[in-house]
């Protein structure tokens, strides 16, 4: 559930995507329906999903129909099978009817997401326990909905995952583009550490070992290895345990760049700490789910 | 390009899309990048697609740094070879960095909605072309990103596909939910008939040929054929076309439920109307584009 | 009553209302009366009329006293006569008295529509009813107070009309200056309906009888006869029933322009479907409600 | 024109009023007029009109083709005579076309509030010139359409009127329903100037010549004198002379109460200082505005 | 206890207050802190104060915590000690400490500009009954931060003094720089006599005793003695007296500029109506308030 | 000056402001000034001041007459001595005069917070020089106006301090009450370092040297010593570099609790990197500016 200090950006999102589903109001309901016809319906898992957007679809229905009996059979983060019965609607139907939408639109987005984010947990924790290492994290990126990335970042965690920033006020990553436009590596990461807020940690981009081995000398918080095959990958942490070692390793490492399904569990095994990918959010398919009559 | 009229609610999105993205300030460019360094970049694809959200990329661009040059190197609605530059962007090098990821969220996942429905529209037009019927129409649904409908049903007519219903208010649909809470299909269809307004069409939703024979006899302007599989399809169409014989068949036909790009092909060649699917804005995958520094 | 989804849209004008309104606050009333005094008070119909834009002032008074007993005397749509109570309001002085005159406001200006509507109801049953003819439904226009559309279009509805377009999206009128635009009628319909949206049916704007006969190849949906007398208007019928003969009259004809509480009735004589009235939203005198205190 | 200060208002309003009335796009301008045609029109006045909202219809167009060349024939405040040129506008027709009722619709309001307050000026002038008296100054209410209080108010101006209070928080204004809220007309009074801000004038509304009498031992700045008949004003008048004989008149006289084209000059011949009047605003046909294609 | 009416003005203050404070979430307290632990704690003055802001402070724990339980131990207006309880609150743990800051921001600000008005007024009223004269009424200005003002200006109240204009729409102020741009004090007064609206008191600033007796030619309702120091104000009261002698003197005076706690006493020994002082929310140190666990 | 892509937010910001001095418009002004009166006036310091606000300012004078002539005489950070000109403005009076309360109430907070900020900095650079030890960084704290936090913060680094978090997520900060809501500073810590975001450091508050060597033990990355004075100061600097020793001092301190211009250069003298204080933005008393007329 939202923290309730949320509540009223949840309303907002709520009150727009209902505005912008209804126009001036749902005329094939007002014409087959009566005002004040009962009926009950039942939002189904179409097929297997993790659950998000639960407290979306709820106030969807609720502004529809205040008086609406809504009984959730799940909760966000939970697995439902095919068939499952997510939430139980009762009253009136019209109110069923002009809510049922935008409800699914929100269910079907952020459940996408947070069922997508699922199976890469998965296959990176099996990756890594068959390498022996630690499982890492999987991390979402700022490749979000526009509009949307409260959500979509709650999904990721309802899937399993974890967040990396949400803003670009919240972190720094220093990237190849802030690299090149600052002229050097080191340049960069030097103004960074001298300059940052005292509260904010530093991490950066490194597309290949040599700029890893530069970027070391500066102790980031965090290095990024940005587009590296697996075997690239193995290399690198050799290298960042080297460079800590005979210490303990203060350096983080986060793999990332075009990290999929078929890929995430080798990249895993490769010992890495967090693995961020951009398909959590940008490309999860919707979530099949429905409403059902009763 | 978008209509100037609707320039301000452009606006609306971009700046609030920003504004998520931004938090109280990027804090890597400020650390890293001086206030008044130029530089340049282009926005490039980086595999095939068809361009949408460029009037949103524009100003996003715009909105960070008002003075940017921006040369796009193609129009919403081109196809877009891998590599090929959808726009240049030169001057202060800050702005250009704070605006990539918004910019870039716009137009992967617009692009990514314009691409898919191209394929769609190819699929479909060879599977019609070779059955011998007219190629339908490939509509969306109104399964879109709450917040983004306006934009996403712009980028499935840039990828060659046409609109359904943008809400609730401009259309007449009666499905299978407003059948079962109004009694019957025949009380439903004689309640939209008799008191629908008089600028909107009506159309009926029917799970099989039972169903579509009933709903003949109220001579709806369009029938959606629901989840019904390719032959089935066919022996609705000879239905329907058998009701109106001799005259010309006034009722059309649209297949809906489930559609991908793997069955497109084969119900196109059925001889419907139209084809809508909701993936083509509920699963697009994102277009791959990226920012490289020049 | 209002649908539940539409109550924030509600609460959002009625707010905008009381700020305009109260500025930084009810002076006079703060100084007069004491800030817990109880009183009880009536809304009171000082003429005739037929009541619409409940919803709204029961939620002005609730804003301005979330305790206040409110009890309606009255629905929207019911005809009050002089005199006649339509709310009891009972509670602290001062919020009755604060949230007075944005009642009553909203109250005169939608029980103006729909007084002015009935009137026109009346008398085009009244002259279809003696021509032998069936009555015309009365239809509003685009032509609304700016923010207040929904609501006036509700009041016609109330005053037993029926609604236009609620706005350029969601029905299609080729009217005159798209004829001169598009370079002749033909042309013009010709683009409507090789293109147009399937679920919206197609108008078309004829001065005079021989634009009705060009009109009428192309078979639109509804003509609409525009600042015709009701002997060209009865031509105009004629003209239309030879078209489809022997068939049904397929083509619906809505008269326009200029119509009049004096002119309404014979307008309704000519047989036509729709009469439609600027007068209804954008020239009713507000009805005469006031606060009396009990 | 409106002070530059509230254009961002004007933007907003303007905005709110497009957005009702574009739904998602004018489907028939984008279906029977090319993108790029160009055309001109005319704003006309189809009957004699005293203008307002000029600023309103020029920024409606604005927004719609921010290229479009508008050349105002009259000024806010002008009397534009049948067929008199209010506006031209060259440019793109489709931006014309889907601005045209917007800037219409503020037009045909506002110069029907300023229109009918030019007609409640020019009888009450010659009213008080027949009688030998000063002529009153004619003032709105707070009776105006919710939302648009700060325009009618200007039409007021623009036709010759003055403006009463914008607020309940910049005058105050003891009533019958104060007056009876706190007990007594004397008791309100005593409160209201003991504890009133300094910055504000005091006015208290009296039925009959008793309580007139009662309210000048208060000397508060104004009395309405409600609802009174002219005999009964004059001798109104002469009370307020008689109390502050052989001194000036230091207490101001405003009638009001049901006050109409037909009573005004009468009660402007009894030698008020203002006369106040709903109908200005809340009851003013719409001032008849057209579109001509050039 | 703020009017019911403004309550939607308030919490979206408060919200608009949550957001800046929260970004995209309380990341500690959610660490830290079980999601249902229990807690309470108390809101204290850590010295004395005069309260006000306790509706905010309200509003920010419900906003984040509708279950909370709260205990307000004072009113606004109250003196509180130091160690006296202004707030009880008890439940969720983290609900309490996400709203915390919030909280006595507004606390802090708004008893902040009570307290330092109860010590004018405190003052002011000392130094008048040394002088045998009646006790000014200390006024704020509009020297307020902006989006606060409706608060501050409360909270001016609550401190015991009065408000001056809310705004320039409310109260006729002609100050240096409006005589300067009118080109004499004699013209702009005028002007603003002529023709200001008959709700509105006039208010002239003067400089000096020369320009003193200029105004009060024009028998402004106020005049505000800028600038002078006490010596100075005496002989201005006794130039306004003697003006309207034998009669009551009709003209009130206003000393303001710089007034400090330092000279409040000895300006109020002057005889002045009113004291004005910016200091009163544009200096006022915040209250100190401070929230203990229990 | 700004960056553009926030240039959107002051504009809201600034129209807030506008509107809420404004009201129905500046009544004084329309009353004494003709419309197209040409003036000019400078914003002068009336005291030595260090100026921030100045974006704000400029836009509010911008906002109220575009085509005003603004000549900034100094940037944001500029040390501004007594009659130093801020700002000349040249244009229509009218214009001027509307927005010179907005201007200089934006102006008298920012810059009063901005020459606060740098006392603070210099008597702490002074304190820290004599104890031949790092001057430490200034910083403020979340004890903000509600609605001006980052316009506030901006304005501690016009005034040579730096920020600390601008709002709960971006930043660990675990206080006294989250400890007392763990239930244990150990249990507060431990899961703070185990499930908090990677990017962000984790800063701990302490009260004594007790907790401090406690907190040591989780190596924090900065420890907050609440309310210590400067000998205890001193031992805790002692203590964290004998916790590191013989390596480099890896945990940073922060002196924070009503540090003041009396003690911070003794505080500074302690060694500490940086000093927090409240009152930079809460206490700070209103910069001097006033407007000439030329």
């Amino acid at each position: 559930m939202i923290e309730d200090v949320f509540r009223s950006e949840l309303m907002t999102l709520v009150r727009l995507a209902l505005r912008e589903d209804l126009g001036h109001g749902d005329v094939t309901t007002a014409l087959t329906v009566g005002r004040d016809d009962l009926g009950a319906a039942a939002v189904v898992a179409r097929r297997d999903l993790v659950l998000s957007g639960l407290d979306l679809a709820l106030a969807a229905f609720r502004e529809a129909g205040p008086e609406l009996e809504l009984s959730p059979g799940h909760d966000d983060g939970d697995r439902v099978p095919p068939g499952g019965v997510i939430l139980t609607v009762r009253g009136r139907s019209a109110a069923i009817l002009t809510a049922e939408r935008v409800a699914l639109n929100f269910l079907g987005r952020l459940s996408g997401v947070a069922t997508l984010t699922d199976k890469f947990v998965a296959l990176a924790n099996e990756g890594a326990r068959k390498a022996g290492v630690a499982p890492p994290r999987i991390l979402d990126t700022r490749k979000t909905t526009p509009g949307l990335r409260f959500w979509e970042k709650r999904a990721v965690v309802h899937g399993g995952g974890a967040n990396h920033r949400f803003c670009l006020s919240d972190g720094i990553l220093v990237k190849d583009n802030h690299i090149r436009a600052a002229g050097s590596l080191a340049e960069a990461l030097r103004r960074a550490r001298d300059n940052g807020p005292h509260n904010l940690k530093i991490e950066v981009e490194v597309d290949d070992l040599g700029q890893l081995a530069q970027a070391l000398e500066f102790r980031p918080d965090t290095v990024l290895l940005d587009n590296m095959d697996p075997p690239t990958l193995r290399r690198a942490m050799g290298l960042i345990r080297d460079f800590h070692a005979p210490g303990p390793r203060l350096t983080k490492a986060e793999a990332s760049g075009g990290v999929s399904l078929a890929t995430v569990s080798e990249v895993a095994a490769s010992g890495v700490d967090y693995v961020s990918a951009g398909a959590l959010t940008h490309s999860a398919p919707s979530a099949d789910v429905g409403l059902d009559w009763l």
